[in-house]
């Protein structure tokens, strides 16, 4: 479980920093990618990467502004052309999300070889499978503007394989039960538990990813012991009376919400063309981490493992 | 008046080029840019080059497949932010056009702080001021794909300073109707023609620039005599069945159509990525000059003068 940061920078695309989009490589985990935003050049964006559209399963939109969503028509009609089809790809997001791709596509005369299909974005569940559950909810913004909650479900423990040798059984189908933890009855009639069987389970991570915002508890709900939060930060600590103004957050309101929801790792994105040296990215982290430490601001194209939570 | 290259390539962005887009520099004639196309990222190429969005007074587009429109509602919203205000921004091109930047804009509430105004296309005269007219003409690709030739108008002669001095009369009003070739009555009652005391006038210049097609002796109308033809070329000679099949051109039509054209300039762009060496790009280059000498494949940020005619 990787994140790769397509997109970092507001509002308008800049030299440094393209518009919004984030991309969530699960492939360890289903061989498939989950996009967060797409603006415009996207698809551009990922040339340079190894990330294959085709493994592009699931685009979440966080909220309609341009510099989100701009870069869907290219991105979908490319991905016909680049070996995806007879799968279906779901775009998640506020109404509208429909409108503006089907419009793209009907006037564009362009035809996918892979189905597509939308989901309207509401607080709650928003997909749930064995794997992994998103929880959407609604931010602060002016328009509706969502955070996403992914859920990786436990893992269930390794077969203790030495303990099962003791027991008078083969191994075969019997040993499948067992390690889905069920209760199995042996040839001498006595049953056993497949718990007792397992090792330790493991704790699925959990990774937050935000639209724009204005600051708001819903995000600390949503962000609540992530693995990683993702937020926006599209002012300096000092202008949160601007930030405010323009249904946005400063660093230091994104940090002070990974600190209340007590997350591992925060990293910040969606940052204003206004700071373009190292000195105030450095300045803008600084302000960030004298709130909560283990925060970093994002740059197109860095990567960041999500690691595997120990036993 | 200078023609950069924004996007040479066929249908999907690549990293060596992007979607189809052309800008025609008329700084010196009226200060301003026209855009021919506007593929995805257009507004990203321009981040890499001298032109002001706020100059873009008009934009052409040929047709409305992705690789040609996806990149407007980008660049129209980032124009607001960059200057473009109190003024009109229009956009040509086939039905259609404008519903997709309208939806565009509605979704996603974009708010412009200038003007836009569409003009469907057709057959004709599609636009004419004092200094240019622009004909379009249907070409032949499946879908409406216009073709547009920019007739720059004649500029008049220099006025004759010494000549004029012979005559009985003060710098002032009267020289203007005299530079402006009309006839004028002197203190004397004679009349003298205007025309008599002006240098020879200078032929204007024409561009045609044209949207994917096939060969058509529609091409060969819109670009007679021109200085510069901007043609597309898909395939490469030999694939004229293929070019066929997919409503493209292969480089020898385009350069039959510049040679029957009589044109001063080819360019050719709209270069699939199949052809992506630099070998492979000189062979085009070969296979377009064996029939028209002046023949050039055109690259991302190239740029061409067209020179003013001499007397
Ligand atoms: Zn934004
Ligand atoms: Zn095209």
């Amino acid at each position: 479980m990787k994140v790769m940061f397509l997109g970092t920078g507001a509002g308008m695309p800049a030299k440094a920093r393209n518009v919004t989009s984030i991309a969530l490589q699960l492939l360890e985990e289903r061989q498939t990618i989950w996009l967060f935003d797409c603006g415009e050049a996207t698809q551009h964006q990922i040339l340079h990467t190894s990330i294959k559209p085709r493994k592009i399963e699931k685009i979440f939109i966080t909220h309609l502004h341009g510099d989100h969503i701009y870069g869907l028509p290219g991105l979908i009609s490319s991905r016909s052309f680049l070996g995806g089809s007879n799968d279906t790809v779901t775009v998640y997001g506020p109404k509208g999300v429909e409108e503006f791709v089907q419009t793209s596509l009907l006037i564009s005369k362009s035809h996918l070889t892979y189905n597509i299909q939308f989901v309207e974005c509401t607080d709650g569940v928003l997909f749930e499978d064995e794997q992994f559950k998103v929880i959407a909810k609604k931010l602060d913004h002016g328009i509706d503007s969502y955070g996403y909650r992914v859920v990786e479900k436990d893992l269930p423990g390794a077969l203790l394989i030495e303990k099962l040798k003791e027991l008078p059984i083969r191994p075969g189908p019997i040993y499948q039960k067992i390690k889905n933890g069920e209760q199995v009855m042996l040839d001498d009639g006595t049953y056993i538990n497949g718990q007792d069987f397992l090792g330790p389970s493991q704790k699925g991570r959990i990774i937050t990813i935000l639209g724009d915002t204005r600051y708001t508890t819903s995000s600390v709900e949503l962000a609540k012991n992530a693995d990683l939060l993702i937020h926006e930060a599209t002012f300096a600590a000092g202008d949160e009376s601007l930030a405010s103004d323009y249904y946005h957050s400063t660093t230091k309101q994104a940090a002070t919400i990974a600190k209340l929801a007590d997350v591992k790792k925060l990293l910040l994105t969606h940052i204003s063309s206004r700071y373009q040296t190292e000195d105030e990215i450095k300045q803008l982290e600084r302000e960030a981490k004298s709130v909560f430490f283990n925060s970093e601001i994002a740059a197109d194209f860095i990567e960041v493992d999500i690691p595997k939570n120990r036993h």
